[in-house]
């Protein structure tokens, strides 16, 4: 967020105001829009208590080629029923209606409050607002519009070159509590000019985001909304790249590196978090199994809040992966904070108590625990978890 | 603890201590004895990495008979090594040679701090003391020497009448944080003075853990500690009973009102805890699905900081038995708040949020989830997530 000049990509146009629907005045809807039907794709939420406008998304994903996302924060639009359903077709109606195109060409998101229906009298009337104020600048204004508990909008943006033609992605997220791996009320838009063939960018999200978004924690829970949606209208120009192209890598590890970007932002933004911890496990029996021991790291509780302190506290690490589901064996267990031995043949080393603590006192800082069984590696990123997340999450 | 003139069963005697392994001079040395050999069982942690005083308990168990249960808090004698098993085994063999009987009828535990080696030079000289102290009424003392993070000494009591001879039961529990489902940091001996054939007492405590222990969930973090130690040395004078004898059942449901009063008291201890909360599922595919989405529901950090509020937030439940392993149809699902219906078809109900409220900043509720698919059943008990917890866990 930091260049004030930021362009959508070629083609792209979005705005992002405040329709009333939260109550404090604050932006709680945007559009994002494409001259042309763009290529589409979509990750969603593997709850089996799934808001509506996932559905419908879902739905929409067989058309192949989308319009324009439109979406509000402040209600979730989930355990809803039919009417939630209604809702979720309406405002995708409504904004087909306004562009001119197929209701079957509309992605719609919600994310909020779970339960209440959506009050479609106050939504409606602003999607001709939106269509009338999008721009090719509005970045801000549209991720501000994506935000609930956020304490700031989240947008990453990868300039590349694909033969010869400047092509350029734009993300956008929202999230900040309530994140697990497996996504979590998490939302995230990514739009480029590249052009790509649709099964290629059907695959590509999904790999990106197994990286990224899904390489987080927060406070374990996965939410009823995650939804991440891309978008490619072709506008750069050149010819339709495709696995196995010659600039797909090129074009693959830029769609990467903006989920990384946008992952890390939610992490750094993760609900009254003030430091962060990144645990990578090696030596496990497969990556599955490293995999499971360092979500039980990040996930416990016990450890997020050993990390509120500046106290090195590694028995519960070795707890966490002694009950995680992956084969452990005491002895053989090694951890290091960064690069500095705290367990060695799964007891304390010498490592002095006064360097340790200098280490897990930094904003940010390393697990990296070694169990000496195979070749499995995996790597989660997570958060602190203070006074401050609870004091959030009560109200 | 509410009688004071509490006695141990017949030919039981405890003593708790300040041995100086705790800094602020607290209670941190027990001994549990019993005159004669007792019948013994045990219920251990299945977390891979475990205490050494566990690995040695397990192996004392195949001896079928114990005298003595000796114990420290303060430091969990867990991840040290082949020295931690030595330390054990010193305990063992000084209460041994103080009692005059083989250290394979030593029960040892520890509870506390990860990682530091036992101060033997301070442990070892005090198991003498503890067994000159021991009477048949230091109930409390033994307690509160349990203690680490609880802020009170846990105890249950049960008399019975076997074969027209009074028998008694004394459970004594520590625990207060990382607890899980599954045990955890919780320590609990039971003691009886029932004549109770081998084989049946090695099968009671497991089930009847079961239906307590097991069920409770305070951050959903298991320990490397966990044990219940159980011992019946027949000082009652009735005939040993067995697995199917007339008074077996009044005997073992003796036995789950103790462990179960004593869970509950694990809960109502938890570190910070203010609000307990009792999560039933019914209409699950299974007893073991139902058991799923009711510790989806007990563990999330996101429901257990809605809880230490008063607010209804019956959207996070939806969405945890929506992410648990359990079947869910999210159009079937029925949520109560005690009696109130909360949600129907998946769908916020029509009772007023004034009446849920109310409900819902009650010290204790229940929340009563029917996933209308099938006859499995499932309670966990829990608690809510406050500042306080975090607090208490920085530390």
């Amino acid at each position: 967020m930091s260049k004030t000049n930021l362009q959508m990509p070629l083609g792209f146009k979005c705005a992002g105001i405040s329709a009333g629907i939260k109550k404090n005045g604050s932006k709680d809807m945007a559009m994002i829009l494409s001259d042309v039907p763009a290529v589409a794709a979509g990750v969603f939420t593997t709850n089996q208590v799934c808001a509506a406008p996932v559905k419908v998304c879902r739905a929409h994903l067989a058309g192949g080629t989308v319009r324009a996302i439109v979406m509000n924060s402040g209600i979730a639009n989930a355990c809803t029923g039919a009417e939630g359903i209604v809702a979720a077709k309406d405002m995708c109606a409504e904004t087909a209606n306004v562009l001119g195109c197929s209701a079957q060409e509309i992605f719609v998101c919600s994310t909020g409050r779970i339960g209440p229906q959506l009050p479609l009298d106050v939504i409606v009337p602003c999607i001709g607002k939106l269509a009338a104020q999008v721009s090719n600048d509005r970045i801000r204004e549209t991720a501000e519009a994506m935000m609930t508990t956020d304490t700031r909008p989240k947008v990453s943006v990868a300039e590349l070159e694909i033969d010869g033609k400047p092509v350029s992605i734009v993300g956008f997220a929202k999230g900040a509590g309530m994140i697990e791996p497996n996504m979590a009320t998490m939302l995230s838009f990514i739009v480029t000019d590249a052009a790509v063939e649709p099964a290629a960018l059907q695959n590509a999200p999904k790999t990106a985001v197994d990286g990224s978004f899904n390489r987080i924690s927060i406070d374990g829970d996965q939410s009823t909304n995650d939804s991440v949606l891309c978008m490619a209208n072709g506008a750069a120009g050149h010819m339709p790249i495709n696995e196995g192209s010659k600039d797909w890598e090129t074009f693959f590890q830029a769609l990467e590196k903006v989920c990384f970007e946008l992952a890390m932002l939610i992490v750094h933004d993760g609900e009254g978090a003030t430091r962060f911890v990144n645990v990578n496990v090696s030596g496990a029996r497969s990556d599955q199994e490293a995999d499971l021991a360092a979500r039980a790291v990040a996930n416990s509780l016990l450890n997020k809040t050993a990390w509120a302190g500046e106290y090195p506290n590694w028995g519960r690490v070795m707890d966490a992966i002694g009950y995680s589901r992956a084969r452990v064996e005491e002895n053989r267990v090694e951890i290091a904070y960064d690069a500095l031995p705290v367990v060695a043949g799964g007891m304390r080393s010498e490592t002095p108590q006064k360097e340790l603590i200098k280490v897990v006192s930094q904003e940010s800082f390393a697990i990296n625990i070694n169990l000496n069984l195979g070749g499995g590696v995996a790597t989660v990123y997570t958060c602190n978890c203070t006074e401050e997340y609870v004091r959030i999450n009560v109200e």
